[in-house]
């Protein structure tokens, strides 16, 4: 599932340690843009831009147009090829174009700016209800205290540059399913819900996204379109991420350790909680 | 300087802390969507939306625009006004319509955006020079090992959301001169930057720019642009947050704790390493 890529480069640093100074060489996160493109009808158009580390770049396409709505289903792509080092082409059926249009904004933009356009705060958190999220089976308290510490064994091919956000998937037992990892946070969830769309599983109540930053509104977001029941962030959630998994029915935790965690909703999907403080 | 804003909340949370859990209460830091609306010749419209922690809303609109380069100097701005909760509108002379319309993007969007529709990588890469890059007075290494404790230390406020990243503006001698704080690292730059325009201060040669977090390419433009001449984060350095800080002849040192730090560029400007390692 993983495409190729170069992920890391070697660059001369001056390291200062105590009385010590020493030239050597560190690894670097490589960061660059990657053109998504989208073809409909034979028209060929830039949709977006985004810095990301190169690696999955179509599953990173695939991904953030589902997160993004334009797509709601895997065999909307008719075909998804990478271009060159830094483009993806993605071929859509007809049927796509008004969600594009509608996905589409004139706008000046900058980090976190999945949302714009849709700035009510009302649209905002009109996302759908997690699939089954009233139904699927708790997750044991035991599992989700090892997860951080999973994902960030499942990172340690990248662990060299201190410079990658992690995104994984994990089942209900605590299993993982996927790792991606990439200099953008988003890009990173983007990644692992574009190789889980193209692999037919979405939506999937019973997974566990674990983030290895904190939560915010827009990756709150991606995992309740994706149908994830549960995240777990490494990180602290902001307001508005716990108001979307409210919304979405979707269990929100924050603050992640091996020796704890904090349960912002959905605590009634932990076992081992629900009957106290259900 | 710092204007209102409610910037954190109380929740619910469920805390499982080794064996023991318990319901209490918890800090979250607000997010919520800004809109940044231009009027040019009577014309207005939105030009961006961020998620952002509220408060000093017009210093975040201020900034944004000059690191987009839709304005280049204070003097640009004819008036600056918040409407409502989250809304700015900011009043610009009929010369910037040309650049506001270069920097707008038909795009759909997503995490560190800032640099859609300047696809090429030499256009990325095409940022003014520090002002003063070569004449500025070298910074003790002594200092820089101080500021991620000062940058810590004046977050204090906020410590107890754990959510929010930092921007803080620093003397060569280390004395505080600015610190912002928000749920989104570029936000907390942009407010900055802006605070620092209507100050009438940029370029800043001899100040050090300290954010809590990684460099990505995107936080080191905004720090060239504004012509500050040292970034540290407390965080790795992407490849191209690299590649601009030398190009815009910035120092940019990453991983900085109390105990080191390294130098990925312009180890020339740190004082104790230049005669050994420049």
């Amino acid at each position: 599932m993983i495409e190729p890529g170069v992920r890391e480069a070697s660059a001369p640093v001056v390291r200062v340690r105590g009385g010590t100074i020493a030239t050597s060489d560190d690894w670097l996160a490589i960061e660059r843009p990657l053109e998504i493109r989208a073809r409909i009808g034979g028209q060929e158009r830039v949709v977006s831009t985004t810095m990301r580390t190169p690696g999955d770049d179509r599953l990173l396409a695939a991904g953030f147009l589902f997160a993004e709505r334009v797509i709601t289903a895997a065999d909307q792509i008719r075909a998804l090829e990478s271009v060159g080092e830094d483009t993806v082409v993605i071929e859509l059926a007809a049927a796509a174009e008004a969600a594009l249009q509608a996905a589409q904004r004139p706008f000046l933009t900058n980090g976190a700016c999945g949302v714009c356009g849709r700035l009510s705060l009302q649209n905002l958190l009109a996302v759908p209800a997690t699939d089954g999220g009233g139904r699927r089976p708790p997750v044991p308290l035991a599992i989700l205290q090892e997860l951080p510490e999973a994902l960030r064994a499942a990172q340690a091919t990248f662990a060299r540059t201190g410079g990658l956000h992690a995104a994984g998937l994990f089942g209900a037992a605590g299993a993982p399913l996927a790792v991606f990892e990439d200099v953008g946070r988003h890009n990173a969830v983007d990644k692992l819900v574009g190789a889980r769309l193209l692999d037919g599983r979405l939506p999937e109540p019973d997974a566990i996204l674990v983030v290895s930053g904190r939560a915010s509104f827009e990756l709150a977001q991606k995992a309740a379109v994706a149908g994830f029941g549960t995240m777990v962030a490494v990180g602290a959630p902001s307001s508005l991420a716990v108001d979307v998994a409210r919304q979405a029915g979707m269990t929100l935790i924050g603050f992640a350790r091996a020796d704890g965690f904090n349960v912002y909703t959905g605590a009634e999907h932990v076992e081992g909680i629900e009957s106290k403080h259900g």
